[in-house]
């Protein structure tokens, strides 16, 4: 095996649903070892001055990703729903998967990512948590944990060590080497990179 | 042939300088035609309150921007020497690729492209505008072009083109369809969907 690849998600992210989906089969394709790294853009976005999504800040860019998405949805066979409203409140979901085992992460941040634009789910809403820790195989009762000090501060150390790494945007993959690579576009460059190094 | 897909580059943009080596190749092999349509991206950027590249805004994603660059020339074998400063101002050498006809501007603007992100070069010098010219076996006189009033209303034309099909940024695609792919990354893409379109 070589890597790790690390791949951090914020929950939040359109582009973050289909690298979801496909990260784990692509690296095991490669031989490539995976971390999944739930963090937030939200404080990364404060600290440029944005105080939502920067697809809501420049509207014709957010028409754009959503056309682009749908366009990568239907390639994949994915299901695509938008959800209400951009970007979702996804701290208690980040706060949730922080709280479970590295092993258990990745099935249940997919459950949330078809929960959100494959259904339409308020990601905000604790019944959507549960459901996605229910379609993970987790207990549904682990929602308890986002009001837990300690994940609390789990999660703001994840958003530490993504800036520290230059992380600005999700989905990121970095490398054991100090790469970084940005973007659903750039999942296959990232891990043909850590086979290659 | 299917298509054509319209491939909007900026002169000034360091993702264009990939696209625009890769571009007919790949349409070529997928039969589709192309249209090579030079524009700026000051006026849309100025209008979005922008006064420099978002790769100066944001410093994060500027250094994450030369790396990635920089891995993607590797890559494709591409000569790569980043210019002094960026943006480059790409008025005088938009005019001119706006001045050639169409079957002429792919080479002037690979040559343009090798020139700057290949080179180090400065494409507001016109010494650079003059070199790309001779490179691409046209008569380097033909820079006096950017001085001529109707090339400058050709040119501010194509901006008002390119944003009323959404173009935000470059390189972009835009399919007779009414489709539209942002950045090196969507190259295939915009051209495959023009295939079986």
């Amino acid at each position: 095996m070589s890597g790790p690849v690390t791949f951090w998600f914020e929950l939040a992210s359109t582009y973050s649903y289909p690298a979801a989906m496909r990260f784990d089969a692509e690296a095991e394709k490669r031989g490539v070892a995976t971390i999944w790294r739930p963090f937030l853009l939200g404080p990364i976005f404060v600290a440029r001055g944005w105080s939502t999504s920067p697809f809501n800040i420049y509207p014709d860019k957010g028409r754009y990703m959503w056309r682009d998405v749908q366009r990568i949805c239907a390639a994949l066979e994915l299901p695509f729903t938008p959800p209400p409203n951009l970007p979702q409140n996804s701290l208690s979901a980040a706060r949730v998967a922080t709280a479970l085992d590295a092993a258990e992460r990745p099935a249940f941040a997919r459950a949330m990512y078809t929960l959100q634009f494959g259904e339409g789910r308020d990601i905000a809403d604790f019944a959507t948590i549960e459901e996605a820790l229910r379609r993970s195989g987790r207990d549904p009762d682990l929602t308890r944990r986002a009001r837990d000090d300690q994940i609390k501060h789990a999660l703001r150390q994840a958003v530490e060590e993504a800036q520290a790494q230059g992380v600005f945007g999700a989905p990121s993959f970095t490398t054991p080497d100090g790469e970084l690579f940005w973007g659903n576009d750039r999942l296959e460059t990232a891990l043909d990179w850590a086979a290659a190094h």
